[in-house]
C-alpha cells in the first residue's frame, strides 16, 4: 500500500486514485508550499519539544525530531528542498523526511496535532515575518518621503483641488502626506501583527484533543504573547487573517496609488513639475521620441492589483460554515501574490523617491494670483470684514480684474501648515515604528534560535 | 443674486444654474447629512472656540455662535432640522441659520476652514460615535455567546470538518468560537478608533491656511488623541478611513456568517441540534407545513451585505490623484449603509443567540463510535505506538469492523479543549473591551460638554 | 388571528411575531417593492387568464381579477399604491386588496404559483422595461457622441499614451471611441435581454405545481421568447440575472469613465483643449476664483458605483445552494440602484456632451513636431528604408536635434484614421439598435395590452 | 547600441537601465505570453499578407515572413520557443527572430502597427480560441448533466427551500436545471464571443496610421465577422473585454457552485442521497474514518476564484483615461488564471457527474407526508376551494394531526414540471450549440490554414 517511494500520503488506506483528480487537488500546493517548508519545521520543532516537555515523547525523539527539522530549514531557507506532487504539500513532505531520516521518531511527530493546525502555524509564523519585512519597507519609504520633503520644504508648487489650481502649496507639503499617511499604516500593519500573534497549535482539526497539551508553553516557545483558545476560532479564523493581512498591503496601496498617480500628472510636459530618472522610463515600438512612463504606471497599478487580491480573498474568505473546508486552500495564492506585489512595489519606490528632480521654477511659475484668493479672503476677515463678505468682495475683484494680491501677508504657521510641515513629529512617529519592527525582530530570532538550540 | 431665501448657495457668485444639474450634484446629501448635523453643529462650536482662543474671532461673537450651534445639535438629534436641495448640505444649512440669527457673526464661522475639512471631521466624529456603538453591540453579543457556552459546556455534539463527522465536540466549544473571533475584531475596532483619533481640521482644503490656527488645542476640545499633522493627508486619507472601518464591519461579519450558517444547518431536521424560537421563522405563501429561518437567512445575507458595501467603498475609495475630488461624495452612501447594517444585524443577534433550544439528545446521538478514532489513536500512542502506526491500526480496526473505542479514556483538558473552554480568560478579554468602551464614550461626552458648555 | 385589517399575512398562522424582528425580516420590501407593483398586477393578470384558459378558474373570476389588478397597476404607475409593512411586500399587497374587492376570487389568484416565481416574474418584467429605457438612453448618447465627433472631425489634438503626447489625432477621432464603445455595448445589453426573455411562472416553488399549467400560452401572453423551462432553475437564477443585467450596466460605465475622465483633464487649464458649461461646474467655499468640474467628477465617481454595485451583486448572489434562499430579498436594493444611477448618469451625459466647447486652436497648438515622428518613420519606411532601421534614423535625428518632418506628407486614409473616422458605419449601428429598441417597446406593449383588454 | 545578444529592445536607444527596474517593467511577461507566441505569430503572417496586398511591403518579403513565422507558430505549440527576460514579451522576442533570420524583411514587418495594437490582436485572437474552448467543455458538461437527469427522471427526492424540506422534486428536475443554466451560459457566451469578433489591427497606438492599410481585408484574412473601426475604442476595449469575457466564466461558476454546494449536503450522511465516487475523496491526517469530499469543495472554491478573478479584472479595467496606460499589462494574468481555472473545473466536473451514485431509497424516504400539503391545498383548490381557504385548511389538518395526503392523486405535468422535464428540449438548445462551436471552429481553421498557406 505504497505509492512507489516507500512512503504513503498521510491519509492513504489504499482506495482508488485518479492522477487527474489528483492533480486538481494538489494543485499548486508543492510550488506554493516552498516557502513554508521552513516555518512549517520551526512549528514542528517547537511542537516536539512540547510533547517532551509534557511528557508526551521521549526527549531523545524530540532532540533528534529538532536535530532534523532545523536541517530541512536550512535547507529550504535555500531553495534545496523541493515538494513533489506526490507529497502534496510541506506537511508531508517534511513528515516523510523525518520518518525516512528517524524511523519512529519521525512517526511520532504527529501526535497532539492535525495538519489543519499545522498549516495554520505555518502560515502565520509566515505572515508574522512577512509583515515585519513589509513593514520595514514601509518605514524606510517614509524615510524616503521625510527626506524628500525636508529637501523641498520651500518649493512653491500649486495646490490642486478637483485636478484645479487651488491655492498655494510646496513640494514638501504635498509628499510630507504620503510620510503621514504611510505612517498611520505602520500604525494599523501593528494591529493587524496583534491579530497574529496566538499560537494555533493544539486546536487540531478544531476540536482539540484529548491530551494534556501544554499549549501556554508552546505560545511562549514560538514568541506568541498568547494562546488562540478556541480551536473552532483558530479554523474560524482562517481567511479572515488572511484578508485582515491584505486589507492592510491594500491600504498602503491607498497611499502609494495616489503618490503615483500625481507623479504620473506632474511629469507631464502640461505640468512640468517633476522629472522622472531615465531609469524609471522606457520607449515606444513606433514613436522614436517617446519616453514614457511605464514604471509609474506598472506600480500604480500593482496598487490596484493590491485591492484585486484583498477582493479574491474576501470571495473565498466567507460564505462557508464554521470549521475547516478544503476551500480554503485557495487561500494561499493570492495572500502570497499581494505579498509579492507589496515587496516589488515598495522596493521600486523606495528607489524612484530620492529619483525625482523637482522643477521649482516651472512649478513656482504655475501659482499665479489667483491662487491667493483664499489668502486675500483671509487677510480681509483678519481686519474685521466676516469671512463671508471677504469672500464676496474677493469675488467681485476678480470678476473686475482688479485682484492684486499680497503675496507676502500672510504665512501659514500652524502645524502642518506650508511654513510647519512638522516634519519631525513624523519622524519621531517613524523612529517608534522601526523601533517595534526591531524589538519584534530581535524577539522572533531569540525565540526561535531557542527551539533551535534548546535554551 | 440670492436663492429667493435672502441667503446664497456658499459658493455661488451669479453664474446661469440648472436645476437638472444641480439635483445631480447634490444628490442625496441633504437626506444623508441629516446623521452628520449635531456633528457638524460640535465641530463648528469647537472651530469657533478656537479662534476666539488665538485671537482670531471676538469671543463674544464666539458664544453666540456656541449658543446657536447647542439649540442646532439639539434640534437635529430630535430630527427637527432639515436640509433644503438648495442648501444642498449640512455645513450650508447650518452657516445659513447661523447667519440668519446672529448676522455677521455667522458668517465668520467659516473663516480658517473650508467645506473640505469641516465635512472630514463631521465625519470623522460621526464614524467615532459610530464606531463606539457598534463596539458595545458586539461587546453585548460576546456576552451573550459566553453565556451560552457556558450553559451548554458539557453539551456534547459531532464537530464537523468538511461537513463531515470529525470528532466529538461540545455546544460549548461550537459557539466559543464566535465569542473569541468577535473579541479578536473588537480589538481590530480599537485599531481603527486610533485611525479616526486625530483633528483634521486646519487643513483646509488641503493646503492649510494662512492663520495662527491653534490645532493642538481645537484637537484636545474635541477629544482627539492628536491632531492629524499634514493637510494634504487629511484629504488623502478620505475614502480609506471610511474603508478602514467598513472593512472592520466586514470582519466581524466574516465572524458572524459562519455561525448563522451553522444555525441554518443544524436547526435542518436532517440535523436536529438546534430549534429556532418561533418568532424567527416565517410561513411560506403555498406550503402550510413550513417554517422557514427567515431571519438566519437575512442575517447571514447582511453579513455578505457588509462585504459588498466594503467593495463599494474600496472601488470609490481609490484610482484618483492626491487632493479633493467631488468623487468623494459618494463615499458616505455606502458608509452610512455599512453601519445600519451592522446595527441591525448585531440587535437581532443579541435576541436570537439566547433564544436557541439546544437538543442535548439528538446531538449526543449522532456522534458515533467512528468520531473517536482520533481519540484511539491518540491512546494507542500514548502507550508507546508511533502516531502514525496508530493511526494505521484503527483504520485497519475501521475497516475489519472491529472498532471500538473506550470513550471516556481520554479528556481533552488543554487550555480550550473540550473540557477547557477557556471562558473565563474570554470574560476577562471582554471586560476589558467594556471598560474601553465606557472610558472612552465617557471622555467623547465629557470634552462635548466642555465645548458646549465652556468649560 | 387577522392583523387588524381583516387580512392575514400570507402565511400567518397565529404563532408569535415580534415587531423588531418582523422589522427586520421586512426590511425596505414595502419601498421598494413600490416599483413592481405594477408590474406584479400585470404578471398576475396573466396568471389569472392562464388559469381561466386551461381551465382551472372560472373564467368570470379571471374577468374580474384583470380588471381590479388593471386599476391597481395604474394607480401604480402614479404612486397611489402603498405598501404597508404588515404587508411586508407587493404581493400581499396585492391579494389583499383583490380579496378585499373581490371576495373568494381573489382567494383564487394564488393557485398554481408561489411567492417565489411570482417575485421573479415581476423582477423579469421589470428588469427588461428598464433595459430598453436604459438601451434607449444609451442610443441617444451615441447620436451625440457621433454628432460631436462628426461636428469636430477635421479639429486636431495630440493623441496620448501612458498621459504622454504620442501622435496627432483629432477631437473627431477621440469621441468617436466612445460611439464605437458604447454601440458595442448596446449589442452587450441585448444578450442581457435575451436572457430575461423567458417566463420564470410556472415553477412555484422551484419544483412546479400538480395542475396542467398552460406555461407556454402564459409565455406569450407576456411577450417572452418561451419558457424558462426547468423550474429549479428559476429558482437558481435569481441573482444570476440581476448581476447579468448590472455587469452590462457596468460595461456601460467603463466607457464611459474614460471620457470623463479625459474631460476632466483635457479642460484644465494645463491642457486647454475642452470648455465645460458653466452649468456644469461649481464654486469652492473658500475659494472665489474656483470654478469646479463637480459633475464631470460625480459623474465619474457614478461609473465606479455601477462597479460597486456589481461587485455587491456578485458577494450575494454567489455562495449559496440550489433553489430558494431568504438570502436574495437583499439583491432588490443593489438592482434598482444600480439603474437608477445608469439613467442618472445617462441623463446627465446626453446635456454634456453637446454643450462641450472645443479649443481647436490650443489643441493644434499642441501638437509639436515631435508628434510626427511616427509618421516620419513611416514615410522613410515607404520609401523602402526597413520599418526598424527607419525608427532607429529617426531617433537619431530627434536626438541630433535635425527632426524636421513634413506634417502633409501622409495621410490616415484606412477606416478609423484620421481622415475616415467611419462615423456611418457607427450611425448604421445606432440605426440597427433603435429598431431593436423601438420594435421590441411596441411587442411589449401590444401584449400588455392583450393582457388588460382580452384581445 | 545593443545588449550584448546583437539585438536591441524595440524601443531602444542608449539611455541608461537599471535591471531591478527592468524586472519590475517585465514582470511576469516572458512567462505569460509564452500562449500568445502562436497567436502574435499567426497576427503578424495576415500583416505581411495585407501589407504586401496593399504594396505597402514586397511579397517576396511578406511570403519569407509567413513561412518563418509558421515555424514559430509551429514550435510555439510545441512549447519551443522561450522568451528571455531582455526580449520582455513575444512581440520582440517573434520580432528579433524573424530578423535574425531574415534581415531587412524582419525589419519591415512592423510596418503599419504597433505594440499596442498588436497585443490586443493577440489577447483577441487567444480569446476567441480560449472561449470556444470553454464553451465546448460546457457543452460537453451539458450533456452529462442532461444524461444523468434522463437516468434519474423517475427518482423522487425532497425539493428544498430555504434548506428545509418542502415539496417532492426528482433527481431529474434537479439536475436538469444545471443543465438549463449552464445552456444559458453557453448562449451568453456567444454574446462575448461577438464582441471579440472584430479586429484591432490597424489601430496602432490608437491614432491609426498614416499609410492605405487594407483592414477590412485584414479582419477576413484573419476570420473576423469586420473591423473595430475606431482605434481610439481598440485601446480603450483593453480590459472591458478581459472583464466580459471573465465575467460569462464566473457566471458558468454561479451556476456550477450551486451544483457542488448541493453535491456535498446531499452526500452528507445527514441526507444521504448521493455517494461521491471514492476517487473524488480524500483522508484526514489524524482521523482514520473520514472520507472528505475535498475535490467537491475545491470544485466549489474555484467558482469562487472565477469570481475573484473577475473582481482583480474590474479592479484593473478601470479608474483610467481613455488611451493606453502600462497598468494595462497586469490584465494577462487574471485572464489566464481565469480561463485555466475554467477549463480545470469544467474537466473535473465532467467526470464527477456521471459518477454520482444515488441512493434512491433514501431520498424517496425522506419525502414525508407534509410533503405534500401544496398538493392537497392545490387539490382542494381545484375542487372549488379558493386557494387561500384551501391553505388554511390544509394549516389546519396539519396541526390537527389529521393531515393524509392523497399522494397520487396530482401529476405535475406542466413543461419542466416533474412528469415533463423538457431535456428534449434541451438537448436541442444544446444541438444548436455544438453546431455554433463546430462551425466557428471549423471557420477559424480554415481562415488560419489560409493565411499560412496563402489560399
Amino acid at each position: 500500500m505504497n505509492n512507489g517511494k516507500g512512503m504513503l500520503r498521510l491519509w492513504e488506506k489504499g482506495l482508488p486514485l485518479d492522477e487527474a483528480i489528483h492533480r486538481f487537488t494538489v494543485g499548486d500546493d508543492p510550488e506554493l508550499d516552498k516557502r513554508l517548508l521552513s516555518f512549517d519545521a520551526l512549528g514542528s520543532a517547537a511542537h516536539a519539544r512540547m510533547l517532551a516537555h509534557a511528557g508526551l515523547m521521549p526527549v531523545k525523539d524530540a532532540q533528534a525530531l529538532v536535530d532534523s527539522l532545523a536541517s530541512v530549514a536550512a535547507r529550504a531557507r535555500h531553495g534545496e528542498v523541493s515538494i513533489s506532487p506526490a507529497q502534496e504539500d510541506c506537511h508531508t513532505a517534511i513528515e516523510m523526511l523525518l520518518t525516512e531520516q528517524l524511523g519512529d521518531a519521525g512517526k511520532r511527530i504527529h501526535l497532539g496535532r492535525s495538519r489543519n493546525d499545522q498549516v495554520i502555524l505555518a502560515l502565520r509564523l509566515y505572515m508574522r515575518d512577512a509583515l515585519l519585512g513589509i513593514a520595514a519597507q514601509t518605514a524606510e519609504l517614509v524615510n524616503e518621503f521625510i527626506n524628500f520633503a525636508q529637501a523641498h520644504a520651500d518649493a512653491t508648487m500649486p495646490g490642486y483641488t478637483h485636478l484645479r489650481r487651488a491655492m498655494p502649496s510646496s513640494f514638501g507639503l504635498w509628499v510630507g502626506a504620503f510620510a503621514a499617511g504611510l505612517s498611520e499604516e505602520l500604525q494599523a500593519l501593528q494591529a493587524v501583527y496583534a491579530r497574529l500573534d496566538r499560537c494555533p497549535l493544539g486546536a487540531a482539526a478544531g476540536f482539540g484533543v484529548p491530551l494534556p497539551l501544554e499549549r501556554e508553553y508552546l505560545a511562549e516557545l514560538l514568541g506568541f504573547s498568547g494562546v488562540q483558545i478556541s480551536p473552532a476560532d483558530v479554523m474560524n479564523s482562517r481567511g479572515r487573517h488572511e484578508l485582515a493581512l491584505v486589507n492592510g498591503l491594500a491600504s498602503i496601496g491607498l497611499v502609494l496609488e495616489k503618490f503615483l498617480w500625481d507623479a504620473a500628472l506632474y511629469s507631464m510636459p502640461e505640468f512640468g513639475f517633476l522629472d522622472l530618472p531615465d531609469a524609471f522610463t522606457t520607449g515606444s515600438s513606433i514613436m522614436p521620441q517617446k519616453r514614457n512612463p511605464d514604471v509609474v504606471e506598472l506600480a500604480r497599478a500593482r496598487c490596484r492589483e493590491l485591492r484585486g487580491h484583498a477582493l479574491m480573498l474576501q470571495e473565498l474568505a466567507g460564505g462557508l460554515p464554521s470549521s475547516y473546508h478544503r476551500d480554503f486552500q485557495l487561500l494561499k495564492k493570492p495572500l502570497f501574490a499581494a505579498l509579492d506585489t507589496s515587496h516589488e512595489l515598495l522596493a521600486v519606490l523606495v528607489r524612484l523617491v530620492p529619483g525625482l528632480k523637482v522643477n521649482a521654477e516651472r512649478a513656482r511659475a504655475a501659482c499665479g494670483d489667483e491662487l491667493y484668493a483664499a489668502h486675500e479672503t483671509t487677510r480681509l476677515a483678519q481686519q474685521g470684514v466676516p469671512f463671508r463678505d471677504a469672500y464676496q468682495q474677493v469675488a467681485q475683484q476678480l470678476k473686475d480684474g482688479t485682484f492684486k494680491p499680497d503675496r507676502s501677508a500672510l504665512k501659514s504657521s500652524h502645524l502642518g501648515g506650508v511654513g510647519n510641515l512638522g516634519l519631525e513629529l513624523m519622524a519621531a512617529e517613524l523612529k517608534a515604528a522601526n523601533e517595534w519592527i526591531a524589538s519584534t525582530c530581535a524577539h522572533l530570532k531569540c525565540c526561535a534560535d531557542g527551539v533551535w538550540q534548546g535554551n
